[in-house]
């Protein structure tokens, strides 16, 4: 449980920063100002700098863990939200593609680590705890790049279709920077399909774990389902 | 080693992330152009954003640590750079504090934890990879204090006397954004006179350890001297 707000910790201190001005510039949040408009800019970055201090501290005082576990998942949870393949090089690449165009790879790269390595770290780390085998938490972590991946693709189907009512952020702001999206790149109707595919994918993979808990299919089934 | 460079790594950070346009908009950093003047502001904000991911990251995957020590290592490193004793809670505070008058007792609290904080988990962080016993590790804490508030001092004299050739960095600045500064609250001879009784104070700790390292010493000595 501590983890898992560790997780949170991160996810929720990237958004404060990729909201800022100096990056995607967004004003709107979960149906909300962003962080530095309801405030200031450098309590939003300062706020952003504290949480991903006390996402790792929260789990290295988790005394109801080993302290072996405790450094496999804050190491996990580095790697993920760090560079090279991690969530900031994400973020810089996706930062350094607007503007211009990106090939179907760049793209698939830019998602893989700016959203799926946070997904897969939280899914691989829930596997940890649980005591999963070395293949399980490899189809485990087959089953996050996939998840990731379907919420991106939602994520960015959303930007075209959804209202900023329904969707508690800016809509139309990807088209409007001429960001990499999948439906920029492949039209809606191919966005769609491609979503059956990677969704097919993500509960096929939970078939290589022993004893899968019915919540990792209902996730993919909800994110699939998601309209906001 | 690898402890010490996620001690730089985190230290780095903090700089360029304070130094940012909306915190204390310094252009000038050991002598040349600050992270978001020489790239741009996205990634500074990012740069430090990996480097404190990062700093964590190595004490995690260093192996040559027993993982009940890498975890102390990290939680001693956070409690230090986060809220709400750390490094970041103090950066907030001054920022709240300026161009407004501040009392001695909130001056202090503003060093004690914006730079304090982080000289005192390097010193404790030495001493527990060298084994000090937890009476040792008081009197390391009472000398990183001391420390701490030694460097602050020298920090504040020289942005009153240096030149930005011998500072590295913008002189004057704290006058002009009307910061709280030693000087500023007790004038320049009242602040000499406080830098002689901290650097007994540090020194005097350091007879409460068994076999003090003579670099200890040197070290408040340095800091004491130092012009830049």
């Amino acid at each position: 449980m501590r983890a898992a707000c560790a997780l949170e910790m991160i996810h929720t201190y990237s958004l404060i920063h990729d909201d800022l001005p100096s990056m995607d510039n967004d004003e709107l949040r979960r149906g909300r100002p962003t962080c530095h408009v309801k405030f200031d800019e450098a309590t939003a970055i300062l706020a952003g700098d504290a949480l991903q201090t006390l996402a790792f501290q929260t789990i290295a005082e988790d005394e109801r863990l080993s302290s072996d576990l405790r450094v496999r998942l804050i190491a996990e949870i580095a790697r993920a939200a760090g560079t090279p393949e991690g969530m900031v090089a994400g973020q810089a690449h996706d930062l350094d593609a607007e503007s211009r165009e990106v090939t179907n790879e760049e793209l698939e790269r830019i998602h893989h680590r700016k959203t799926g390595a946070l997904i897969r770290a939280a899914a691989r780390c829930g596997g940890m705890i649980a005591g999963a085998s070395d293949g399980e938490l490899k189809a485990i972590t087959d089953y996050a790049t996939n998840l990731g991946l379907l919420f991106q693709i939602i994520d960015d189907l959303l930007d075209v279709t959804a209202t900023a009512e329904g969707l508690g952020k800016t809509p139309g702001k990807d088209a409007r920077s001429r960001k990499a999206t999948y439906p920029a790149l492949y039209g809606i109707e191919a966005t769609r399909a491609q979503l059956e595919v990677v969704h097919h994918a993500a509960c096929a993979a939970l078939e290589r774990i022993d004893q899968p808990t019915p919540l990792l299919r209902s996730m993919a089934d909800f994110i699939r389902e998601r309209q906001a």
